[in-house]
């Protein structure tokens, strides 16, 4: 179970290898939003995203455990690259799993931070029993995207240094907005902040039409989203959120936002203008629903990643 | 005469004013420049510039020297935001002189920073007549925007951290690159440098057609740029060093780099693509230089501002 003893030991764990992202701000946000605005910049994390932080935590706890033949991971995503870097740092062999229809360049990426990619025929083959065989075979340890102690208490991490970083701006009372998929991110920070910034309250932020997690957090039972594909924020679109997740999400958080697209888009361009920082569009939801959606007191978005293409990027800023 | 003293005592009026912005890096940056790259990334300071340094420094010493009515500084571009938010953290006026064909936006956002924007006809009027008459009506102290010595201090205090944040690193030999105009930023970090990290070079880079320092350095006096527009990289091109910065770019620089414009658009895209930030052309070149020109050992690029349009930006990404 993940506590703030966990994220306590995590953050020792990521002292000096992650890097402590700034919590930016700018007045021309804060008039757009009638209310100040901060930042967490995580897309400036290693690898673009706050992955890398779970990814450095599981990779290290594993490593802390015993011999390790290498880790195993399931993403084309984010979590690749965080899972990928983490275990090249750490010198052991990582493989990412991921359909033989990824972008190439994701594909690409990967291997270029030092992990064997192994693809598989999204049709005809079953991802989990490959990799299931894979990490048999070779003596792997699977490393989840989400849920996960050590993954979530690495994402945790994140929360205290909004604790921190708000105080030395004078901000102990915030609403505080994280872009949710799977939770482990949203999740961590809520634990973190609990104990360290009692304030301060958390809330979910997902894409119109997957938002599982407001729904799920209305009806007070865990739901799934009805679609899979067709976002543009696909980054933090997952069928279901986790075990260890739910259960976090739903006692401690606050009522999940939901934004349109088009406002994620429009977040992107203004954290351009205004920040000089890069986001994918599922990294600027929580942006946009601290600039677009009524609130008062101050609020703290965090911006979860910044893997975007260039196609993306400009038709954002040509909005 | 700017000295280590006046610039560890500008660091101590900028701490918890100015950010620390990170020291980056990215595998896939160290790869295209074979050696390893990091990047100062001064686009994160507030206004979007390193220019706020100079400029909080300046009016800092300005307003412990005794009172003081406000301040006055001529520009339509970096520095103006940088004197504007100073002066307004301050409290005190600031009033900025622009030509009356300077952009709409810059000047919307000078204002927007609690500046009086005082426009003039540049075929009609001398902006220098002009601010004197308004500086002495008023009782306003003018902020020069390089070729004085509480500027140049606050512009060094990026040295001091480059320092740090390299030695923390494991680098303390290395080639620091520094976009380069009148030669604040440039000279400041040099007189930081050479006391901090004297393992460390600094170089001037420059865009190809306004390179009046490298040809300056060559023919050892003090050249001018021919043209002073038609440069996409408008943030650092000034007419000529002054009087402070010369002799410093003079005896502690290595020799000055020149790249194209089409080498700082690609720096632009790879920023994007790698370490999620946001360039100008003019805070670009630096990084350029790092990528596209040879060397040997770890190299920094100091990345100075990110005041970019969005076509600007757009063109860079389809570059």
């Amino acid at each position: 179970m993940t506590s703030i003893a966990l994220i306590e030991a995590a953050a020792k764990r990521l002292s000096g290898h992650a890097r402590r992202t700034p919590l930016l701000s700018s007045p021309f946000l804060d008039e757009i939003a009638g209310r100040r605005v901060f930042v967490k910049a995580e897309c400036l994390q290693h690898t673009g995203s706050f992955k890398f932080r779970g990814g450095w935590n599981a990779v290290s706890a594993l490593v802390e455990a015993g011999p390790l033949s290498g880790v195993i991971a399931y993403s084309s995503g984010n979590h690749a690259q965080g899972v990928a870097l983490a275990a090249k740092m750490h010198g052991i062999p990582a493989v990412i799993v991921m359909p033989a229809d990824a972008p190439a360049i994701k594909i690409a990426n990967t291997r270029a931070l030092g992990a064997e990619v192994v693809t598989y025929d999204r049709a005809a083959e079953d991802r989990d029993a490959l990799g299931a065989r894979l990490a048999a075979e070779r003596g792997l340890a699977l490393v989840k995207p989400f849920d996960m102690a050590e993954v979530i208490a690495g994402q945790g991490t994140t929360g205290l240094e909004i604790a921190e970083q708000a105080a030395e701006a004078g901000v102990t009372e915030a609403v505080v907005l994280v872009p949710c998929g799977g939770g482990g991110l949203t999740s961590g920070i809520a634990l973190a902040l609990q104990a360290r910034a009692p304030g301060m309250v958390v809330h979910p932020v997902e894409p119109e039409g997957f938002d599982d997690v407001a729904r799920s957090q209305a009806a007070g039972e865990r739901l799934r989203n009805e679609r899979l594909s067709g976002s543009i924020c696909d980054a933090i679109i997952t069928p279901v959120t986790g075990d260890l997740t739910w259960p976090l999400l739903r006692d401690l958080c606050g009522p999940g936002l939901v934004v349109t697209e088009d406002e994620a888009l429009r977040a992107m361009a203004l954290a351009h203008d205004r920040l000089k920082i890069v986001l994918e569009p599922g990294g600027a939801v929580a942006l946009a629903a601290a600039l677009f959606r009524p609130g008062a007191g101050a609020v703290i978005a965090v911006a979860s990643g910044g893997n975007v293409d260039r196609a993306m990027m400009i038709r954002a800023l040509q909005g």
